[in-house]
């Protein structure tokens, strides 16, 4: 199925599911645990079949419990053979944002199955997810200030946006561990429930997307929400999407997508991600790391 | 009352209200109808007399249906005259777009009455005003992926903005219908009413603005939320708001606001939007169409 | 303790208070008032020992009643002694702004006790506070368009970020006070707390933070949570939080976080903010008044 060693890739009717899988560890990040699981988004982006992707941890203890600290795995979760001597600190990149990145690019629907404790990069890597949900045992924390460092993998970024700057700040200044129903409230994950319909629900949202919706209309809608929402003024998003109209309105899926509708059955998608996307997509100057 | 052929536009004491009106068609929108929609705010934004703006629909199946697909009526909502061969896609202007923008600039404030189903551009079209109240009986749905194409309208733009990211993405990326009470909770919709009771609710808002607020303040607030809002750093807003304070609290209406304060008495501000606006209105650079 | 007229200034076991003191005036706000609030700030700054900073009011009647409208102390909050004739009024800073814009900058968590009304300058005021709780008899309004003027205090910036944008359009554009119950729902406070319990309350998130987190993390979170927040793209964040990471990682902080959670005690953080911030800090270019 995989020949990946700290993670696992299912695909099964066009539903990926990336399992963290170091459940002794309790799925502690490593930079291994990073390249896989970025090998595997690009492999769900290149496979057309694959409609959503899940993100969950092996096990019911944890989904990450944070950067693997011991010195074989990387340390903090960033390069540790490098020192001040041998490198500028301007050149070494966070491996949890190398993720965080990996997954805000994925041109397939993001889903986290949150099924236990969530700590450090394993509540950061959640926030470029499109849908999060959890287990009702689920923990969270975004400890990062109670060891002495700082919020990473662009959770800077990315959390604001996704509960709003007062939540953000609160719990990243306490640094404390926080539970399902507080993430809940907080706007962190959409609905809770018990460990063994976690998974069922994932799924259920991912054939939701997958039996009615165009898989380019989906690779469209996540670049458009993502990307347009920062922009300064919404006629640069009127500029976006005035293209993609036009252009998606006269495609196949388009046409589909009106048949089916008026004919009350369930639609068959002929567009592929792989050779259908809109020709002006992407349409982005994508920043590099500099 | 109104020369227009698919909207109503009346104006009752200082309160206009737009109606879609096709409720034969589910309000459905044409070409014709954003032109007449665009036509009347040009009239509320020109006339002193109005102090805020309700949009509703005719009859109470439906706000707006979405986009009319029938042939003679634009198609898509977009210039279905137009094809690749003759015209180049970027040329192309989303009539959704062309609305919200218009809304977006309008210097009263919006008022929506979401008196039935809302889908597709009858859902987009709802996130430039600044109220948003619905019909219990309402729906709504965010429905472009299930047709095989994308969110219009710079909804890209408005929707996080309106309901955050989360929900945004979700009802994006399942295309699904959703009810009234859904709309309430997710944030797009601030209150529900009885059907006969929509009006009369959205009449008080209106009325709680006209009857209190200086006209001119209005107008400025409206521009500084949504444009200050979206830049980098709070000394841009600061850099605006100082002038703006500076000007108006010299001003006849900030006399007036003082006094009625202090004399507890209603205000009758004498400032007119059409002549006294303060003279570095409009302080932005408005991004044209490329 | 404080040789300041307007406002008290105390710092008790690491956590500053600030506390407007004109109970007389129902805290109303002046021009000194705003003098002496930045130089505090510049105080708790500067002093190692201050972990955070918590504002309130004196008394129980008001947090800050707005700005003082009595001609001797400065009129509207600007500077009242300048005329259109005199100075252009692209010159005159909003003595709101001036404040809000140094909370922004500074490098201890701010917490905001709101015991009583708080209106006009009295809310703006309180948003780029990091998080604000409120006695249940507080009042709010952001009461500007009542007064024939506008929101000031870069309120346009920060009140959408805190509360939402359909939320700071509506109290903005209706000008209505609301109580607590209401700011509680609309996110504007985390908690409500009876009178005696309000400062109560307030210490303990103080020391919830200074218990348990670096004061190096936390001024880094706090820079990063408020500016990289608002750039258009992940990487930009990423690009800062990798320099951070590394930099904080090899810390003798990060040594003790490590260690104190390992052996389950407390932390005892040596890393001082005058002199032991990454190299890089501030890594912004901070845009001055023009």
């Amino acid at each position: 199925m995989t020949e990946y060693s700290q993670i696992l890739l299912d695909i099964v009717d066009g539903v990926a599911t990336i399992t963290l899988n170091r459940p002794d560890k309790m799925n502690a990040f490593t930079r291994v645990m990073m390249e896989e699981m970025i090998s595997a988004f690009d492999r769900t982006d290149a496979d057309d079949t694959v409609r959503a992707v899940i993100v969950t941890g092996q096990g019911t203890r944890a989904f990450c419990a944070g950067a693997d600290l011991t010195p074989d795995h990387g340390g903090q979760a960033f390069s540790a053979n490098e020192t001040v001597e041998t490198l500028s600190d301007s050149r070494v990149r966070d491996s949890g944002g190398q993720l965080t990145l990996r997954m805000f690019q994925s041109q397939k629907p993001v889903i986290g199955a949150i099924n236990g404790a969530a700590v450090g990069v394993g509540a950061t890597m959640q926030l470029p997810m499109d849908i999060r949900i959890a287990s009702m045992t689920a923990r969270f924390g975004f400890v990062f200030a109670r060891r002495g460092i700082v919020p990473e993998a662009a959770s800077s970024w990315f959390l604001p946006r996704i509960v709003g700057m007062p939540q953000a700040l609160e719990w990243c200044m306490t640094g404390r561990v926080f539970d399902a129903q507080e993430a809940l409230a907080g706007g962190l994950v959409r609905s809770l429930h018990e460990p063994e319909a976690l998974m069922p629900a994932a799924i259920a949202i991912a054939r939701e997307i997958a039996d009615n919706t165009s898989a380019i209309s989906i690779t469209m809608t996540r670049a458009m929400l993502w990307r347009n929402s920062t922009l300064e003024h919404p006629m640069l998003a009127h500029r976006v999407d005035s293209r993609a109209i036009y252009t998606t309105a006269r495609s196949a899926d388009a046409q589909e997508g009106v048949a089916s509708f008026l004919e009350k059955r369930a639609p068959r998608y002929p567009g592929r991600v792989s050779s259908d996307m809109p020709q002006f997509y992407p349409w982005w100057n994508e920043p590099g790391w500099e």
